[in-house]
């Protein structure tokens, strides 16, 4: 899974019929270390009820189908958790309550 | 799924059985934030009806079918979404019905 | 799918016996806007009969598994068409006959 | 597969059900020649129970849910084992006793 | 698939029990034009008994499991061929019993 920050949103009228009432959130990937942006981004669904600016992590290719609200349907990126913290070496590099 | 804008055709008469009557378009990926092109090309099944010029968004890999177009086809890349607005930070940077 | 042209090939003899009798085509896939060669190669079971200099498309992953030829075989990048135009902001940036 | 060190810890309590009670760790790829960490990172589920420090390989994609923790789980990279020893051009690079 | 030269191998003790007895091979993926490593790494399982040195190629994600050996376990690189030759534009960059 890779870590991303919810930066926006994406809205489609007229798209596959199996991702109707889905929302699609974008994602901008981050560097654990830094937790800033790496200017990458990428459209994730969302299965856990993200908002913006949460760091989240997303699954991508097949195993963003192994969620409730992606099973069957045509996401290659799904949001499966929030994260509260982010441990990198020993040091708390994020933690959603301090941050 | 990351975004797109579709910029042209590919034609294709000897292929395999099951993507014939299939159109196949030729997708540049674009930055959300300036929505501008990347110079990163891939060709896209299409299973909503995009036009010239339209952003997208496409569902790759395995994902990509999961569609009623695509099913059990050699699919590695189908537009999933015609793409009305992108919201980065709370500013539209895309409005279809603006831009 | 990723555009490519046909530019060699990998003989083997000593290979997984399920992929026996297929031919691996050595690709370097191209940049649409030029089809000029990127430097960067795969290579790829044939699905369609494609030659030497053809330009292609591919399929990559478990879609590569999707034809007659790949099913259930260890295939991650199957020919899947022998493009004959690619047009791109409306103008023939490739035509078979022609160039 | 991939070698990375586990260099941290990904703790998450919204996320998707199908996730409760797994370890993320965070892994930092590296370079086995040098066995230097790249400064690329991925979140991994953790199979085999690896410790801060170790240096692992993970499977990607839909590979990283054939473990018995992982089976139908959303995971694109899981832990699948605890390196002891890597050997380049017949000299140890690393060698878990010694390094 | 990728071309790669079979550089070293990884040891593991402690690993997920579906791979207990594969052996698992380093390699370094090679420009197929000049046949040079581009210091790229990846860790594969063997499905054909490639020895040090040899030029190989491997099938990457789900694919890499459709082999006898991989069958429903978590490898996402396989060996699925010992190269013999590459002919690029018509001439032999590399023949096993040449080079």
């Amino acid at each position: 899974m890779l870590l991303a920050r919810v930066v926006g949103t994406v809205v489609s009228t007229r798209k596959e019929p199996k991702i109707e009432g889905i929302k699609f959130l974008l994602l901008e990937k981050i560097d654990p270390k830094t937790v800033k942006g790496t200017g990458d981004y990428v459209v994730a669904m969302d299965g856990v009820g993200a908002n913006f600016g949460e760091i989240v992590f997303y699954a991508a290719g097949s195993s963003s189908r192994m969620t409730a609200v992606t099973q069957n349907r045509p996401s290659d990126a799904t949001i499966t958790a929030i994260v509260d913290a982010i441990d990198v070496e020993g040091t708390y590099v994020y933690h959603k309550d301090r941050d």
